[in-house]
């Protein structure tokens, strides 16, 4: 079957969500918004969504409506971008630069704010196109809507960032039965020309019913294979003259019964409707999805290009193709591209004929045509020359489309090149080097989040592997292993050094050491921000949350997925970055670490204003998170050492003891275990500063939650099973999220804090001692609400510094600060500020508060919400600025004018999303913290605020 | 055993909750600053919490340190209470109205604040203090310390407001050796006056001992009690001098044995140390609880009176005792009162001797004793003079101590008299009625709390009936009846016509006809703002929630409390006014809306600005409603009507539904019962605005819980429990108070809300045809977070009314507006407005969010919160102003900003809590919303707010 028009009922399955070749629409149409670099005009009308095009301002009047290019000038030129568009702006750029363009002329974004409304365009549009035509029959010599010697023309849409597929070109247009009528009666002298007349004109009717007239092209390819049928051809069989002719008129006639209206034969009345379609289609309900996945307001609208029609299928000496002017995988620098001998330009994405490729040994065993270097060598000096030029004078790499018509050469567009994450953070560097760009532009080149594919496995793309289903993509990174349901099972396959996915409907504290043990986690509940999520992107560890049509049938230990029945110990694959589960073992790329990305994040690290941190406790995330350039700690959690078997043991002990005896014995078994990971701890960050948490999920959470487990753990524990159910009961709540928890349970169990800030302290002195570096203890309070409760948890860990302090006659520097995650909280941060010596703003619960939204119960209707735009973002993932926001704006200055030069900081998860990074930044915050592998992404993110912000931008 | 001295050990107890005797507790201590009355001038000064004292801000220099009283004349008066303390000023007060009060003078609070540090006087204080002492030498023709004829002296602590028992007088000052060697020499002259000089002697020791020296008064009462016993001496027999003489030996020495001194001899050290321990008591750590409870703030300080002593134990023509002038259980014109002749004031209390009455037939069968009326019937006219007098001059009923000694008549204070919530009511419309203060004064005088027990009924006192725990008193009232787990059991008793309680460990939607049936509700966790106490308290049923040592066995039918075994059918008794619960059935007072009491209702509503609407949906409840004198509904539960049988098995249908067939026929079920429902609601409301909330609960409430349901209700719905309990699986959520609800649901499911409105519009129609009265309505989206959310509801809504105006042919007039619960809802107030017609808060969930506390999960730390003084109060009570309030206030002004004339309301619990009405006033809402039991409450409380806001007080 061959491979369908990627025109705009192409892009309709997409978005529909009925492709299945995942990856290649992450390629084409994502990254093109997201990996992508952008030129310095872009980046600034970034800056606020509503900002208008700045030519708007100036020619107030808005009287022109028309911008020609052509024969070594133009009207406008890059810096018109808004106005005139991407593709329009770089054409006119090209002329100006007297590079080859066919001439033309750009119909700017101002035009289809005021020029076009409810499909019809203004006499004054059509007026001034009318007269810029005059000017293009000039320069070409050639006639719209002449029989004998037609001007043709392409009708090109185009907005301030590319978005193929969506809003389509039609070409050919000014040709109708007279034209053709002509190269028929001239049929016997120019076999050729008419041959080739007809077969534009069938490409037009095409085109032009598809984008202008909304009939599906299915529609005229199965009229093209029921006349082949019929006749007996083979699919790809030349068509004569008359079987073009024959075609032409059915296709006419499925126009005419379509629209109850012949096929349109006035040159005129074609380009007003070709223009008026690609003004309606910025509006239409497929555009304004890609627009609001890739964060395109409306109100940019878009510009038209209509262009002389130059023919790269007009013989053996004719083509069309495209360039990168560098490897876009690797960052190389190099010519990369394909071209097709004798063919227009979709044919190059239609997949019938394969392109060749552009320079000699461009991919290994290159295909049986020869390169377009080999081909014609002139040419490709040519391109060599231009690709030189390009880079430049924009100053990036550039993708170029071009023809060659008769031997010679045309550029139809040029716009930075699409390019791998990898490839982006070279370029970035080497244009640097090349001292093409500022080492300030090349660190705002690169998109933070690019980064994160390259510090996980990525899935191959190029193996045949079947989708089973899909979920959230919660954590990146992808993994391969045998399916587990416990911790056993997990750390025995770790121990043999094998990979191992732990499945589970929703994760909780008690399953930390089992994601811990496996390579990758995943749920059939929850969402970006459910337990399962944000463990797994602090361990770093490739995680898939919330699969529809996953069953898990933990007691059995079996898995249903989309039907198919897996048990424990059968290989899956998950990929975190795209949610995909899939069946059986992957081929996986490994991340590394190259000159370029270390080149990058120096220069980023240089720029940057805020400190970056890293949420962790366990050995191995620490020296991760060092590993990625972390300058400290923002949150370590200090219970998640009692989810270790040891300290498992410890706290239940703790929660189970009936006399004072068992309670003490079981506290200071809990503070041996404390003390000994916080010298671990201490010892690896070295001196860094480093905020610890007290103990703050409520205590049922160390309770076994399955009556199979509540058996053996009374056992373990020598306890009556009844006893151990009752306390369960006991310490059972509704709504666990607003509970007994944080600081709550230090002021109805001082002794839980008091112990912690033995720990601490002890541990502090220890470390001092052997590596005579002095720790910079922050001490942070978990889930105060008011602070009255801080000042109590306080006056304990002041106690307990004090007897330490005596007892080892030493002085102890430490600090004692607020999580911030209670609305309350924020909204009495001056209070807080007069006791707190810090304040560290917990945004993950604060969402949670703030929204009123439960994470772990968000998947039920968090799809909805994304796809009815009731969100544009997941709020657990960029930070919700107009409400939680809001709060933290009001809390900082509330704080600060409480006491001048507070610390303040993050460590929710936020904390490493470029978006919200830029936000932190306008708030002037000290440092911002995340998981580990978030934290090169942060660096970058924090560098471009900083930057952004100095230039006005932020 | 003999009834111990009422002092600060007494309190000690009290405070520490050892006391069983809880409505005497309730009586003689917490109703003095709940029910009672207040003065103008302590109105005033209660406006702010940290406001000083007038005479402060005059008197810059704080020189004077004394105010003297005496011989009808006084420095100072009553409105130098916050100066004089409450005892002080009034007794400087009756000396300007020339009345009988024994000469002395006050050391005013300013003392406190500026001349004691650390147990010390300041020179100055001493100096002045010995000025006025001569002063009073020179009035009584006695001196201080003169052996033959000492001057003696009370030193009396007295704060702004009576606090009885917290701080002690000392009696007798001025006595020792010297005296009493004195008295001892001239025994053959004066035997009485030497028998008496001991006694008192004895007495002083004590009481210093207790006040000043800290040495607990028993350990005296144990050397009495050995003494009499080695003399074989019964209980109650007369000490001889020689008896005496050795008891004063053994008393002087066990104060020396406790504090390595002898008892103090200098006249001058005994006074210094007395005001000084006056002014220590202040401090301590009981009177601070108590402060604490009263909510009066440390800053205060107190006073210190010194007067003369007079002596009421001289003899059979002596007598001491107190008057009421006005009655006040019932509040009737007359006085009341007990006397004790040849007895010293705290022998009233000391029990001993019981007290005989003031007036003859005061109590029915009088006792053998005459009444004060009878004993000395020329003294009792001059008491009916004296309360004459004070009445017109107070403006108030007025408590009086007195004394008699030999014959004469003197005054010890005056303060408002205490009284019962029934009495308060009548006094104030009397005291209006007479002329003696404003209509607005009458209003203000009443405590809008103390009418609650008037509206339900309450526990006689006088019945002995077994306490048997105590849990948190949740909605007010009492019940008895036979114990019931479930629905059928109550619903069987109700229609015999017998009470039941209902008895559960936490309870939710699916109880709520359990609940509506019984006639009160007792669980066994949840705090006061559980979903058993909002609903119990919306009902206006008594419920008593998380009741510490109550154990449910609701499969079993079996009870626990407090070690005693009940079974389903037992009796017991509930009081939601205390907590108690109580084993059997026990006697009720019940409820009469008396004429005072629709008097003051009628003048409050006069002066109230604040429209105040129920909180209600079932019949029942709107009809109580609208006796209660709501003027709307405020918040009207859709979904309430949907846990009612047919609506439950309707909802279970809709929510189980496989097929779009079943599910639409569920649907229309559910607008049926919905449309009745309203219809019936219309039709009470008759035309008063009604809110009416969507269906707002997560599904899974309307599903079974326990295993036996399950199968029960699989078996009625005619489907497979397995898949029954999937679903349940699927709906179940980790916090659901943050899950899937509100408008949530309603944008998921559009079906539900257009039902809704359907049977909104319908009903709306049926009931103006048939009582010719258009129904104004408004209809509100809860949980609302954004603004896009409430617009894709509005949108369903408009869409319906649209389509059912066309139906009928007629104009729909409807309001829609958000319900402010979720805190980002409160932050962009501003957006909400642009589309909402009105914003109602829903203060428990903004609560519950704001302070991140699930209300059903408070119970473990919301004692330890209040008892160690993180809370003031109970957030979910009075609304916390500092947190909630600040979100509250920069909602306010956001929406009215936005949207200037915007209707902005309370519909959560705080709308029936006097303090919080006060703090809505100031947010110049347009309405309050509370239980219909809570609506004569927030009637006069709104009224008050109003009142105290004019005067600039607000």
């Amino acid at each position: 079957m061959p491979v369908r028009f990627h025109g705009p009922t192409a892009l309709r399955r997409i978005t529909n969500k009925v492709v299945t070749n995942w990856h290649r629409f992450e390629d084409h149409s994502l990254r093109l918004f997201k990996g992508v670099s952008l030129p310095d005009s872009w980046l600034k009308s970034e800056k606020s969504e509503t900002v208008r095009p700045k030519r708007l301002k100036q020619d107030t009047n808005c009287q022109k409506l028309v911008y020609s290019f052509g024969a070594g000038a133009a009207e406008g030129g890059r810096d018109d971008v808004p106005l005139l568009g991407l593709k329009g702006a770089n054409l006119a750029e090209m002329c100006r630069l007297g590079l080859p363009v066919p001439p033309g002329f750009t119909i700017p974004t101002i035009a289809y704010h005021n020029e076009y409304a409810k499909g019809e365009l203004s006499t004054r549009l059509k007026a001034q196109v009318k007269k810029a035509l005059g000017i293009l029959q000039q320069q070409t010599g050639r006639s719209f809507g002449d029989p004998e010697n037609p001007l043709l023309l392409s009708v090109r849409p185009g907005a301030r960032v590319p978005m193929p597929g969506l809003i389509e070109t039609v070409l050919d247009l000014g040709l109708n039965d007279e034209t053709v009528a002509a190269a028929l009666a001239a049929q016997n002298q120019q076999p050729e020309r008419c041959r080739y007349v007809l077969r534009s004109y069938r490409r037009f009717i095409q085109s032009y019913a598809d984008i202008v007239l909304g009939i599906r092209p299915a529609i005229f390819e199965r009229v093209l294979d029921d006349y082949r049928l019929s006749r007996g051809l083979p699919p790809n069989a030349q068509l004569s003259t008359d079987d073009l002719q024959q075609i032409v008129k059915h296709f006419k006639a499925v126009v005419e019964k379509h629209t109850d209206t012949p096929f349109p034969q006035d040159p005129y009345e074609q380009l007003w409707r070709a223009i008026a379609a690609g003004f309606a289609a910025w509006d239409d309900e497929h555009t304004a999805i890609a627009r609001k996945v890739a964060g395109i307001p409306h109100e940019w609208g878009t510009a038209i290009t209509i262009q002389q029609m130059v023919f790269g299928d007009c013989g053996e000496d004719c083509a069309t193709g495209y360039f990168n002017t560098r490897d876009i995988e690797t960052g190389r620098k190099c010519l990369s591209g394909r071209y097709l001998i004798d063919a227009q330009g979709i044919d190059l994405f239609h997949g019938l004929k394969a392109p060749a490729c552009l320079r000699r040994g461009e991919t290994v065993g290159g295909g049986e045509r020869p390169s377009f270097e080999e081909w014609r060598p002139e040419l490709y000096r040519q391109i060599g020359e231009i690709a030189k030029r390009l880079e430049q004078h924009f100053k990036d790499a550039q993708f170029v489309e071009f023809t060659v018509e008769k031997g010679k050469l045309f550029l139809l567009q040029t716009q930075p090149a699409q390019r791998s994450s990898k490839a982006a953070i070279r370029i970035a560097v080497e244009l640097a080097q090349e001292g093409l760009i500022s080492r300030q532009m090349a660190v705002l080149r690169v998109s933070p989040d690019s980064l994160d594919p390259l510090l996980h496995p990525t899935l191959d793309p190029d193996q045949d592997i079947t989708v089973l289903t899909r979920g959230i993509p919660a954590a990146p990174g992808a993994a391969s292993g045998a399916i587990v349901f416990d911790v056993g099972e997990a750390q025995r396959l770790a121990a043999q050094g094998r990979g191992a996915i732990f499945v589970c409907k929703e994760t909780g504290p008690k399953d930390v050491q089992a994601m811990s043990a496996a390579s990758g986690v995943l749920t059939s509940r929850g969402g970006m921000s459910s337990h399962a999520a944000v463990m797994a992107r602090g361990m770093g560890k490739p995680c898939v949350t919330g699969a529809a049509g996953v069953e898990i049938d933990a007691v059995r230990k079996v898995l249903n997925i989309a039907g198919k029945r897996f048990k424990a110990g059968d290989e899956i694959t998950i990929d975190g970055k795209t949610g995909a589960v899939l069946a059986g073992s992957a081929r996986m790329h490994h991340p590394e670490l190259s000159g370029s990305f270390a080149t990058l994040m120096s220069w980023a690290d240089e720029f940057r204003r805020m400190q970056v941190r890293a949420n962790a406790e366990m050995p191995r995330e620490l020296r991760q998170a060092r590993r990625f350039g972390a300058e400290g700690l923002g949150l370590c959690r200090t219970e998640h050492m009692f989810f270790e078997p040891a300290g498992l043991i410890a706290i239940r002990r703790m929660i189970l003891a009936e006399t004072e005896q068992d309670r003490k014995s079981a506290l200071d078994q809990l503070a041996l275990l404390q003390q000994r990971e916080l010298t671990n701890l201490f010892e690896i960050m070295a001196g860094r500063p480093v905020t610890i948490r007290l103990f703050d999920p409520p205590l049922h959470e160390f309770l076994p939650r399955l009556e199979d487990d509540v058996r053996n753990v009374a056992d373990r524990m020598g306890i009556s099973d009844v006893r151990l159910r009752r306390r369960i009961a006991e310490l059972k709540e509704s709504n666990p999220m607003l509970g007994h928890r944080g600081c709550r349970l230090a002021i109805t169990y001082p002794e839980i804090p008091r112990m912690q800030a033995r720990a601490i302290f002890e541990a502090a002195i220890e470390v001092e001692k052997r590596i005579k570096r002095r720790s910079e203890i922050e001490i942070m309070v978990p889930f105060v609400a008011m602070r009255s409760e801080f000042d109590l948890v306080r006056a304990v860990i002041d106690d307990v510094a004090a007897e330490v302090a005596k007892q080892h006659g030493i002085e102890l520097s430490y600090r004692v600060g607020a999580m911030i995650e209670v609305p309350r909280a924020a909204l009495r941060a001056d209070d807080l500020s007069d006791s707190a010596d810090f304040l560290s703003f917990g945004t993950n619960d604060l969402t949670q508060m703030v929204l009123g939204i439960s994470r772990d119960d968000a998947a039920k209707f968090l799809s909805d919400y994304l796809s009815r735009g009731v969100w544009e973002t997941d709020p657990f993932v960029v930070l919700d600025k107009a409400g939680v926001g809001t709060l933290l704006t009001e809390a900082t200055e509330r704080s600060r004018e409480r006491k001048p030069g507070i610390t303040l900081g993050i460590c929710g998860e936020h904390g490493g999303d470029p978006q919200s990074i830029r936000f932190f930044e306008a708030l002037d915050l000290a440092y911002i913290s995340c998981s580990p592998f978030r934290v090169p992404v942060a660096r970058l993110a924090a560098a471009q605020a900083s930057l952004l912000r100095d230039r006005g931008d932020g």
